[in-house]
């Protein structure tokens, strides 16, 4: 099942980098939402890179063309057929890398796995595969809005050494998200975050950095035990995402440092309903959602292809140097924000649309 | 898909911790692989509690039966059921627990989504649930030693703010590990854990912590992009095990605060083929495994059930004091290791043939 | 998927016939329905061999327990585990085929396939592997009377060239069905078909037969175009049991013969909503219900094993004369009719749900 | 999993009649298979309306696009999407329709389904959906062909009540099938046939048919039991197929008629291996393939939408005689027979690398 993702709310993706285009099928929307292209492009345009100084330059307009599944604004029940047409290919920017596999890239695996890859670019593995996923996690986030009150906002938390303050708290917004160009709500922070991908720019290397995302309006019983609880299918999702190496719902990694005493959440009664005082759960007990906020963090290597050279060996096993040419990203966080609220909302969809069918 | 998990090796598991018993049903197990009940006991043995001061002195003898699947000691391709009968049950200890649903555990959760509930332990949501995943677990770990020559190997790298020193360099062994009973296997850090372990329990408080593992032999080539990426369905795997906040491989969230030149794994010929002079990657590359060692980390909170009064509401709302009755464990950690070891291998084994089906 | 069936309702069976038993795990059933094993227990009495001089006398009690997932008689929304242990195993009756694979059966197909199999009895492919489907049909039964007001019911409509009268327009039920051994709920057609069974059981042969099933109370909108269409998911139901040959919806094949102005079923008002004036549909159209009842049938060709001697060649190809020895039933269809309800049923519960989650 | 088919091949279509285009999304296809759009194309055009007078005028070019999977005329073992622009949409012809429900048609249960449905034309219940099912099953064609030398041919077997003398035993080739325009490779019949369709037209009704299918150079050993049986997913395959209502394998309906001595197929050695000297299994025992051609046959209505005048209700319950405007096929087998061969394509793939997955 590798290019398809959910049980009820399925979306199956495909398209290279440098073929003719990448989509997505989303099979299990609801009938009857109203649905647009400008639903979708917004994502699409977030992700998009040249959309500052902070990452490449290249120029993808990346438009969206709903090809089936909706009439008159209104989604059919139907799968919903979703197409961006590539443009700018520059295959002679690879030559290069045709002999030589990137250190850390996908370019060898992909060779052993296939026996075959992608002459130029990453094929499927670069992040212009993404595509597909942002453009039917915008129809997710849609339904999840439209029919169940959910929002979903993640934001640029650290890059690099550089972290911003616990912002879980306070009620952010996309667009206090995206009043800096990286993509961090912090202010200070996010000046400083731009400062690091520039200097890893002009080292010709590149950072990687942490996002942190909130899903509120979540009403508590979705998720399905047991191995599809809520934070199995969340790390699945961001796992899933390129260049990511780890992932924590609530307290994560510190929470195993607390004790039971210190790391429960109390029940307290908050509108006529059962919360809890704290949030270390990050929103889940149990694989199923608790009616809190659901917080995780994603973790995002540094970009694998720089131009700094390296030593590494061609795929012959000769020793190279490697110096990568072409416009590379110093760092994708900034980008992979709407990555990973696509994926979260893939999830959630799928969630709340499987605990419908329990009823 | 809730309670099913794997494509091509799927497994199925049933059963509440206080009900006739827990199983699975494992499909899709190749023919003619030499398989008996003694090939799952042990992992089943060193999942049980109560096989040292350190963890609850519940007695389970956990016996497992093979239902199906196997005539004279070999599969038949078949499913292969597994059953292990409930023992030592005594609801009475559950009895407050039935009024007040505790802070952080997936009482209130359950009967939120089910409207109905276990009246007693944890149900489906306790840690008995895993049982049924071991037991399968070690039948992929077989065929994945016997076909393919891959081994698992995880144990205990941290208790609360214990850490042990980074084991993955060395070749740690199942008797390393064994060797000390909270299945770290520094001795210095060992000892430190089950201090800390000892002091929580005379608190009746709990305490969290880290599970390292690591996968050798596992060639290059398994993973399925995009979705089914070998660290996307480790994550998956990992976080649907109870108590878990987090997952990392390779660099993890460490790797976000590296520059790219720092984190990449330059390639060197290695006995004929392409290896990484360095595993900052954790043995994945574009979700594809490059035949390094696979190593994860995975962060497990402190189990909710504790002993020590907690001010929290009943599920009417109303304000109480919570002091567990019953034998609970103050740490998990050390009885997960063979449940983290069975999803590894359930992941594995699935992507294993998942890759035969290409070729 | 071989053993599991069923997306949001979904059944995994395992066990062969000759070893410790046969069973089911059913996940995805809404919780709080109320369930017992007398629930379960007089469809696998249905489903029984002996019941009648007409089919083989094996004693087999069949009694079924329930493993988990219900608990004080009410569904608690995790899996349900089933189990009914084997018994009466005379390995010693199948000597002879253990060198000669039976013309028509599986011995052989399965040695092919696994290069193994069962070395006794059909194993996986004996009719006992029919067991879990019953008891887990028997659920899918339930939650369809309970939810959804639909009631099934299938009965033999020929045996061998005896065709029972078209009952389809009757309210037959399974006291009807039951009121014969065969049943047949036309006494005159059940007379000359029990004849025709002893016939072949004199002659050491055996004897096909068809199954007709009707579901009354099937809203309007279940089914999921377009590879998941009701009838398609019923005729997969019906081919995966076995000695099945063939599979029609209302008009079937002599539908094939007619003018579209002859089969059209015209839309007329019925109780405040459309309906149709005929059925040679069969409560279908493009994949989904119409609110009309569901009428199909299956073909079942006559048992493979047979005591008069039939030439053929041994696994190694010598020639040789198989004499079956032992006890067979010369005609199964009576005692298939609980099975087709069965899965029957699961299609319907599946389909069911999976029409919840949509809205 | 409504509009995905498949395990380890798996397509997933989308798309209407009156849309953008339709499509599908072919995942799991093994690389370094050569492939171009002309390998699917010819079957599309076989599917094409207006091939000949036999069929409706309406002139649909649908040209092919790969849109991705593919690179310098090789699979890469990556997604293959494909898309066919739609054309010639005139919304007009379906005015009346679209207060009128057509008797036996789709209109209605989409309607009460979704609660919307596509304003003009079939929608997603149109036969111009089957063309992404055609485009995929060429590709499954051509693995099917290089890798395991399999070959599929169906034809037209009976029109209304003019059947085709049986042919499965005569090595009938698409070049014999293509020979006359009704796609019977019997002269006789086909023009008897032709005939037949030409006097319904005439009398602006509609007739049915049946396609007869053989698989031939199946290996034994294909096909997953108990509920992936080769015969079950057949038919599930035939039977998702528009206006469809019957499947047989082998020896069908008739088969239940037989005796089990004059019904079982006697093995004998043929080539150093085992064979069966008839063929009533029509391939397969037990759900798997037995090395012996694949034979099966698929009953189709005829098509609902006549001009004839039908008195029948609107939406709203009122009286009205409904004659259908517009251009419709009076049968569409000739059509349906790559159809069918492409869903027998999909099905036989899918088995052959579930297969591999298992050694």
């Amino acid at each position: 099942m590798s290019s398809t993702f959910g049980t009820v709310f399925r979306v199956t993706t495909f398209g290279e980098s440098h073929g003719r285009g990448v989509g997505a099928v989303v099979d299990g929307c609801p009938p009857r939402l109203a649905l647009a292209e400008t639903d979708i492009q917004p994502q699409l345009d977030r992700r998009r890179p040249g959309q500052s100084g902070l990452s490449t330059p290249r120029e993808e307009s990346d438009k969206v063309s709903i090809l089936s599944g909706v009439e008159n604004g209104l989604t059919l029940g139907t799968p919903i057929g979703l197409f961006v047409p590539n443009r700018d290919q520059q295959p002679g920017d690879y030559a290069a890398m045709s002999r030589i596999p990137r250190p850390s890239h996908a370019d060898w695996t992909y060779q052993v796995k296939y026996g075959i890859r992608a002459s130029s670019g990453g094929g499927r593995s670069s992040a212009r595969e993404t595509i597909g996923r942002v453009a039917a996690g915008a129809i997710a986030e849609k339904l999840l809005k439209q029919h169940f009150g959910v929002e979903i906002v993640a934001w640029v938390s650290a890059v690099g050494a550089v972290e911003a303050p616990d912002l879980a708290g306070r009620e952010i917004t996309r667009p206090d998200v995206d009043a800096h160009a990286v993509r961090c709500p912090d202010a200070e922070a996010a000046q400083r975050m731009e400062a690091a991908i520039r200097q890893a720019r002009e080292a010709r290397d590149s950072t990687g950095g942490v996002i942190t995302a909130i899903c509120r309006g979540v009403p508590a019983g979705w998720g399905e035990p047991v191995f599809d609880k809520l934070e199995a299918r969340l790390a699945q999702a961001m796992l899933s995402i390129p260049a990511t190496k780890g992932f924590e719902i609530g307290s994560g990694f510190a929470g195993s440092r607390m004790l039971g005493s210190e790391h429960n959440d109390p029940f307290v009664m908050r509108k006529g309903r059962l919360g809890t005082a704290t949030n270390r759960s990050g929103g889940v007990q149990g694989g199923i959602s608790n009616g809190e906020p659901i917080v995780f963090r994603v973790a995002f290597k540094p970009p694998a292809t720089i131009g700094k050279a390296q030593a590494t060996v061609d795929f012959e096993g000769h020793a190279v140097e490697l110096e990568a040419t072409g416009r590379h990203d110093p760092c994708v966080v900034p980008r992979a924000v709407p990555i990973v609220e696509a994926m979260a909302a893939l999830v959630l969809a799928d969630a709340a649309l499987a605990q419908c069918a329990r009823s």
